[in-house]
């Protein structure tokens, strides 16, 4: 079977109680501007990985590999891999 | 009506044809941990925003004025906003 492209995207973002001082910057210069509705900001990552595989799964398992070995830090940081399909593979 | 706790996430990405010298660095390590069913990798920030607003439609519209004032270039970025509830605000 011909595989497909997926497109996986993955978010990467400091668990919860680690310090985000990106975070807090961001947070900060909002409510200079005025956003006061603004509670709390967390800033991480988003990869986006072209990847041909068999299947959705292949790819969910495929990228979730990648986090493990290399895309993520799992000492201080979650993720979340969301896969989409993308067309043939050329 | 008691304004309620939304959850906005924020995906800021390149726009395609802007180069991207971290998804480059991203694939190439991707490729030499034995990934060859990696075509392409895009990294971008990933930016999640606890706001309070009296509906989603509301925390929605807050968090697209924060990606054209700060969180976003327009020039060199693509932005998507979802929005979750996340309960009551205090």
């Amino acid at each position: 079977m011909k595989p497909k492209r997926y497109q996986a995207v993955i978010e990467v973002l400091l668990r919860p109680g680690v310090f985000d001082p990106q975070g807090q910057a961001v947070t900060a210069a909002l409510h200079a501007l005025g956003h006061d509705a603004v509670e709390d900001v967390r800033v991480g990552k988003l990869v986006r990985v072209m990847v041909s595989a068999e299947n959705a799964e292949a790819a969910r398992a495929l990228a979730e590999q990648m986090c493990r070995e290399l895309l993520a830090n799992p000492v201080l940081e979650n993720y979340q891999v969301r896969v989409e399909e993308a067309g043939v593979a050329h």
